[in-house]
């Protein structure tokens, strides 16, 4: 039994994380790294916390994670709110870093690596399309959580499967939507930069949660008889 | 055992987030990404659904494979047509979100990752030498899944090396032929451009079977006393 | 019983393949790799020196390694110092052979993958902002390492992990201050190059000893109950 | 016992899928893919290739590789006869094929992935720089063989890091020689393409060996103990 307040900063740590190496590599080398380089720093980000974090909280970082997990009854309700709480604070924490960084450059921060659609986002795809793809993008990612997770044969690799799903999920998801599949990874650059990633904003926070959902639905279908 | 309905709709999922992903990174990004970055969406696209799908239906995702399973009997020729079935289903409804992504964006669809050769691809090699690459690129991938999959001993570790074997497949193909290795990820693109790359599918259906024969004489021939 | 001679010269051997192959990356072909291409010099070549030296010395190959296993009482203070100036050595002796290579073309040697900060390095940010960096830098990475060493049911995968970690630490901070978290790294351009790379030098001895200790801190405080 | 025929034929086809993907990628695609992507094309085939062939033959495919089992007594001088003609007439086929897809689209076959120094050829190090840089690159690849196979704890993973230290070695030396660390990888193009890629090969026959020479006596020195 690990005491709330490790998992909660355990969740609060692995979010810093994601947000400050994900997003800060699109905010401060997005150009130099191109969307590959980008996609790593997202996915190997999520390896490393798996094995670090995981033992102590499930490695969530994420609240469209923990909402299936709400869901599927394996976090309570009080878990829940604790996890996003610390989710949200870590990603805010981690974006006001990156400012911090970019704003001793003397450049004037417009880019902490937040989501969007529309014109000038990406290819420019709509708003509805931008939602379609987010629902996408996280119902693959916490489907392969979902499925991996249910076996322990493979327990030594898990980690490293799900970061490098989240790496082909950003190769794809970047040009598109700026790959959110996490409403908390979205939250963070939104808060600090206002405008256009505030205003976008909803759709990073509900279709993650709505593409769970069907991914947890996906799940009980087709491997639940497979997990026992 | 599994109920016929989830392997197919295994299937289906797999073939879907492989040419959703993979062409998918062409046809959006592909300047962007590089070939480097095109292969991986593939490769980890094949890591992350041979943990999720393998368990269910085999992970096959592919005709060519499911073929040299009918050949080898590990496949029943109901079930053949139902994996090809199903995974020529998951690979036209992957193509056709992304002509509707890509049409979204008011751009005309001419590029979803589809497979060709001649003038104008590539680095241009003619119909014939295209066959040719595209027999030895299949032999080389399904040559490693027979090989690793013939053993329990490194069984964790499966999935990661046959997507890390599309990968390297995928790095030196792409600027060939695209890489097919695979009928049905030839076939969505194709049906939904028509013109030349549905002139020049007929290349990526064939090949890639011939190629699953040699690699399963070869299997036979070479490994099977060590898989014993 | 390893002998000490011989944990002393493993640690020489990893320092310089990290530094040969890290900081050569970035001197002689950092144009052409770009940042991610520079990330996986150095991250792989922790992953072979995991597995290769590990078992030997424990492959520290970073005095701020050293100094958390000194810090912890699993390293001597008389090996500490035998581990620190081993692995000061085989970076200079690293940098050295790096310095004939660029030599050797006729090029004046102004880059030996060297650290730093200020205008006219990465993006430029200030001295105190590159000194939090690298307090961040390396909290993360060796948090990492205690972590995932901290128990053995990822014995397997444990190198690969800490590897992947150090390319994802690279693909945010070579556009900051070119990564440390590591003193020795540091120390053989620096005393190669002389000039504003040795002027800059203590920020990369003091902030990566920092960073190693909050990271021993947090452990202890998150994972340690974990471990046992 | 595997019987020879089926070990040589392992062996060939191994060198074979080294050198048609790794310098394939470098002579078809080298400008798109950049050094990293060649470099993961050459690592990536390794991987693949030992988990596959390793079980026959033990997956040298590389003359200096057999020329350390020789020297420790693992391969009998009749199989390193067998084993090298093998590996060389992998090579060299592997080099025709590539040959024969170059020369189908009409463009002068002058780049197969060669191997060279001097001016024109990556950052121009004269011949003695070239050939030490041979000599330090064949030493860690074949040290980390010999440490990381000397222990079976780790022996899932034993292909992977094996080939993601190719990866490295390529990362850092494809600007240098082009990286040979195998003499039989160097063969192929040379003999292809006569002028000066064979008047240097035999910077790309020697060295390696004694690389691999000096990779032997470091890890009698220092790991040997450790590996009983």
């Amino acid at each position: 039994m690990v005491a709330p307040v490790k998992k909660y900063s355990a969740e609060f740590i692995g979010t810093f994380v994601l947000v400050l190496f994900g997003c800060g590599s699109a905010a401060t080398a997005g150009g130099e790294l191109g969307y590959l380089g980008i996609a790593f720093a997202f996915g190997l980000a999520i390896v490393a916390m798996a094995y670090v974090i995981g033992p102590i909280s499930g490695c969530h970082i994420n609240p469209a994670v923990s909402f299936v997990m709400l869901l599927s009854r394996k976090l309570s309700g009080r878990d829940f709110a604790g996890y996003v709480i610390s989710q949200s604070a870590g990603a805010i924490v981690a974006s006001m870093l990156l400012y911090a960084i970019v704003d001793s450059t003397g450049v004037r921060v417009v880019n902490l690596g937040q989501n969007g659609y529309g014109a000038g986002y990406g290819i420019g795809i709509p708003a509805g399309m931008a939602f379609l793809v987010e629902v996408v993008l996280t119902f693959v990612f916490i489907y392969v959580i979902l499925g991996i997770t249910s076996s322990t044969s493979h327990a030594q690799i898990t980690g490293v499967v799900i970061g490098l799903t989240l790496v082909f999920v950003h190769i794809l998801g970047i040009g598109l939507t700026g790959t959110s599949v996490n409403p908390a990874r979205s939250l963070g650059p939104a808060l600090l930069l206002g405008g256009q990633a505030l205003s976008q904003l909803w759709v990073f926070l509900a279709a993650p949660l709505l593409g769970g959902l069907l991914a947890a639905i996906a799940f009980r279908r087709l491997n639940v008889e497979k997990a026992k």
